[in-house]
């Protein structure tokens, strides 16, 4: 570690949460340098949904590697992207009746973003781009302008007006319908809320803290969206790539928006990549109008390759399925055992967590968890939340064990706080 | 090409200038599934200055994956990180006695440029940034700021007023010093030009039609910068990494700049990877304050150390000084031979071409090129310049091999002239 | 009007509503060149709340110009300057226990609310300003920015990002309160909201269609703001000077901003005047860091300083809350009579008027005002309220007569449309 | 004063300059609360070319109001404003093939200036405007935006960015062509200069430190823009109405600008009132686009109708003329007299000055000037530039008086500078 704090910048942050040197990994398994073995409930922050290193994918990899297929090429046609685009189109695409055309922006998320953002733009003429609260999108200038976070925006250093942010499903409390109040700023020609070129989502805002819109929701959001001219964008880089159960976050609510961004886990491999689904008829850019050095990726297209093949069967569907009840089940026993943590069970699918009243707790359950062996993230404005990403094939034994160490951890910082209770 | 068609985006470019698909590579050697056989003197437009698939990088990848190294862990500590830190800063930090802090954003050119506009203005507390006519610095919201080409600026939707483009050296003819200029912008408080958090600047103008800044004016920029309080960034990354014949492109100007931007020939492989250098005074980042899914990919540090080795003698750096002579050599008698082109030498190292007067006739070239097997790009503003990027290491017969091919090209576009005026 | 038609840009508006060329005007009457008498509904949008041309004023005004008093000074110390300043301490500020510096900007409403903004911004070091839906503050960039109207804004031709729209007291029905609302972002550091210098306020919304904030709103809505450490402006531009039967218009709710802006009817006379007022901690000014020509216009002073005199006994105050009940009484009734207007009782104090469900209604109702010789304006977001400002000092007898025009006229549209209903 | 400083705001600035208590005023003679008597070289920087309270103007405006002539109208038809058009038609327009619609924003000279560039952004699409270093065209958020000075920018707190400044005539010295260099920008697609929609200059730069365009520069800058399709604006508030020697400042260069804005001395009387000028064919505006309360103030359009009639004959202009000469040749012999001050005599007709190599100077000259009863302003960007600005109505002798209080004054500030120098 001696290396790391003498040469790399301030900016680093996981490794100080976990402060070892990790040498290798294995499916659900990390290791580190002196040999002791974590169990990974953080999953590449959902870029590794396949685990690590998968067997197949690595096979196939090093085969493509050692015959010297070619590793880039920018936006040339090779056969490792045509191989791609006729997998995603033959397993993902056809099945659920979608026709998109795909674009392969830069290899990371938030480049998917900011060309999505473009792309509405060009298409409405328009500037506003409207987002939700505790939204996060990325955070190159763009993305940000989407994003909701006050730390993060502030370090644009810039006012970055162009993002308006609108209250997400149940920001306002039960009451409130936040559909019929952006209804109502939309409709209204005197609301001061200029006509936007795109409403950007994530059905479940990850980094904002676990919320997950309802499949109602999510199907009156597209909704007004047609009604009011609005380009709808999903960006499914965290909740999409069979993260909640489905290939799509938003299978289940049978929509199909204008433009998706995908990243994280579309190599399977934890290889950078992204892709930018986009309506056939508004696929109106020009030739090299957005561009980008590692944009299609060959390494990447040949691991995603193998990983979309999983999906031709229902049979992951179903495993994530059963693995999301076993997650849901110990959250809610947890958030009862223990309310004094006003404990609030949040996510779909396998990016589930809890959030809990006291924003000082889930660090520390990160903490415990990590000398438990557990690696585990928080998530939400204040880190509220304990946040659990495992991979979607992890071995139902090690899912348990995980949610049990989970367990032992809550009570460990909870035990923790009866001294200083007692001494006060 | 069909599914290309079919499938992928109207976005997409290169595959229309080279509409073949490509299945293999290995050095300065391109492959297409009809095995056809193509020199490269495009090189990735400037990722691959090793040339494709070096077999010792490639060994030390495979053996990596075979390992089950971890391949992607976010910026964790990792083992294949800690080398490549400890690689850069022996083999190329301290030899020139240069201090910095790397940050690894995500992994590309755009997220790095991003990541310093961001540093820059936290440092600062300033919003604007100045940047050079013809500069390319990305596609991302804050890149575009700073670049100048009308076509992808107008591409972001949105008026990108935080970047002041300044003339670079040469724009206003030899008569005008642009530094003076700048600097009557800067001392004036009357002159409207804000007073800005940073400049940005390309050395050599890869992109904007391979305008190479000289060694003085680099210097009086800087100087100029230290005297206004402004940070001087330097986005090297398409002529970093031993592209003009040092690793860093301003290291004949003896500057050392407040921050510098690397990425594409970085990995060495092709891979997708990107480091920002930052004097130590203004690590000022908070953690996890710019971040990525992507960021610090194992895979690519482990080429990236490979790479490095190559710097650890002067060896290279011969090399491609001896290549950027017999190119500057070939491009000058060119030049001369046929006056008719009003072509001019620009460029510097092994970043160099033509810049012909009338715009329509080097994509003609760049076909009549491909026509004979070579892989040979054009930048500009109008896309106007011949531009030669081999890979650092090609074999020299290779080299003249793709030199006279440009001549044929060259000859072969100007006799198809003829006819047209003949029969006008 | 031909001169009018011919040689005026079509940017005229009013003169396309009323159209005959006025010559005279006095107290609540106006004159055309054929001799015609108009009664006056209008009051110069609100800048003649003491009728045209008050005989006391134009006295002083025409003695002022007779001795040579000094016309322009800029903001040069003059005797009428002195004047005005201690007038307006002694009869408005002090006996409401209200201290406040006086800043005159350039002499129109929104060179007030560009003052303001500024100001804000400077005290807080902050960019983004709040507003409310359906406010007006001004037509230059800075105020549009604060403003609601979609046509408005839309006319700046840029992207007006600094501030954010939130939602009115009572723009999302009953059940939902709008300062809890505003609370939830601002206290939510994940919610995009980034925190504002300033919040700017109307407590009625009369150009955005006579809605009034109640008394607890505009408390609840102060407290929030310091809570926040956000200032509290309040244009009173329209709203103040009487018209709400107070000088100020929150009076009633006990609140003391942070800054106010004054104009319209300051001078009393219809001579251009505005003004800001200043918590003294916040006057951070450097001198003439905010200027303008025809700030402080002198004659302006004389006027303003005879029109403030009328606010030294309670008796103005008292006239217009009588005459403000018989407004109400009257449009309540005209409400009840004729339910298939749905029409809506708005406003406060004598700025009242009737919202129509039917947006087409309202401008027929002006037309028949106008053809029975009332000058009558509509408002809102699509024309669609009725809208009465009399002066404030008008005969009661003449308003009166007013109200049974207006109901005439409701009577005329409401009759000419049977035959179309009847046809159909 | 005492009330002043207590009372107004620390923004107030030119009574700090000329700490007494104006009174009266008349020709360029000003009184102050104690009966002393000051010679105007200021004229309310440029709103009094008539000077103060011409006896012609002020029967016809007092006659006006004692006939209750209408004072506020907004945009309704009244006699005094078709008086107006049709003068400033018949006297101004017409005489010189001139052909415009003619607006009336709010009534002072920034508010014109922002109605022109909303007018100049919606003809064109576009939003980038591009003014001069060292501009000055008011104080809103709008009107900053295409101004220089850094001070004034800071003022807007937020950042400024749709505004693009370029040399001004002179800017970069004799060898450098300012009209050159802007086509270099505009010609050159990858600049980074989007494609604006106006060009707003003033002929002279009274604000700015005096800086006079030359006539063949307005001329190159007109067709500059008509190639590139950009629109022209002069803002002619404070070199036109005759101050430069004719009606409008740019009558020498025989140009045609597509946008004039007048204010200042458009009155006549120090009145406020302003005025944009509009190639019919650009005059798209939507009625009510753009608006203001003041907009059309009948007093105004009374005294500047009498105004106007002034330039019925030549006999103005050639006063003018006359009096610029005396004002040259005194300056120029100063310069001449003490080579110490390194003094360059600036601006054009009765706008000149005296700029000063040490900035610390002027100032001084200003205090001793008014210690003489002088009024006299500075300018510049630091201050550095003594600037004479009388009445053109001026008697012949008072304005030699001034010109021999200047010199007094001049060498009063020299002398005062002997001891230190001695005591060094």
């Amino acid at each position: 570690m001696q290396v790391i704090n003498e040469l790399e910048s301030e900016v680093r942050s996981y490794c100080r949460c976990w402060p070892v040197t990790f040498t290798r990994a294995s499916g659900h398994t990390l290791y580190d340098s002196k040999g002791n073995e974590y169990l990974d409930f953080f999953a590449g922050a959902g870029a590794l949904n396949y685990g690590h290193n998968d067997p197949e994918m690595k096979r196939k990899l090093v085969e493509y590697l050692m015959e010297d297929g070619i590793v880039h090429s920018l936006d040339m046609a090779t056969v490792a992207k045509e191989t791609f685009l006729n997998t995603f189109n033959e397993v993902i695409l056809k099945p659920r009746q979608m026709s998109y055309k795909m674009m392969f922006p830069g290899p990371t998320g938030t480049n998917a973003v900011e060309a999505a953002l473009k792309l509405a733009r060009k298409v409405t003429g328009r500037g506003r781009v409207i987002s939700f609260t505790n939204a996060f999108h990325g955070m190159t200038l763009g993305s940000l302008s989407v994003s909701g976070n006050a730390t993060k925006r502030k370090g644009a250093g810039v006012m970055i007006g162009s993002g308006v942010p609108m209250p997400y499903d149940g920001y306002l409390g039960d009451k409130v319908d936040t559909i019929e109040y952006l209804d109502r700023f939309l409709t209204d020609s005197g609301s001061g809320m200029d006509a936007p070129a795109a409403i950007i989502t994530e059905t479940v805002q990850a980094e904002g803290g676990l919320r997950a819109a309802s499949t109602g929701w999510l199907q009156r959001l597209q909704e007004l969206c047609h009604r009011h001219g609005i380009l709808h964008i999903v960006d499914d880089i965290q909740a999409g790539c069979g993260r909640t159960g489905t290939f799509f976050s938003f299978e289940d609510a049978g929509i199909k928006p204008d433009i998706v961004c995908l990243s994280k886990s579309l190599s399977g491999f934890g290889l950078p990549l992204a892709l930018v689904l986009i309506r056939p008829e508004l696929d109106v850019w020009n030739p090299g109008e957005h561009n980008g050095t590692f944009r299609g990726h060959n390494p990447a297209f040949v691991t995603a390759t193998e990983a979309l093949r999983r999906w031709e069967t229902p049979e992951l569907a179903g495993q994530i399925e059963a693995k999301a009840a076993t997650v849901d089940t110990a959250l809610r026993a947890m958030a009862n055992e223990y309310p004094e943590l006003k404990a609030q069970v949040r996510g779909r699918g396998l990016v589930k967590g809890l959030a809990l009243r006291n924003p000082k707790i889930a660090p520390k359950v990160r903490e415990a968890a990590f000398e438990r062996n557990l690696i585990l993230e928080t998530s939400g404005p204040r880190g509220e939340v304990v946040k659990l990403l495992p991979p979607l094939t992890i071995d139902p034994d090690a899912l348990e064990r995980g949610l049990e160490i989970i367990e032992e951890s809550l009570l460990a910082v909870l035990d923790s706080r009866v001294p200083a209770r007692a001494s006060a």
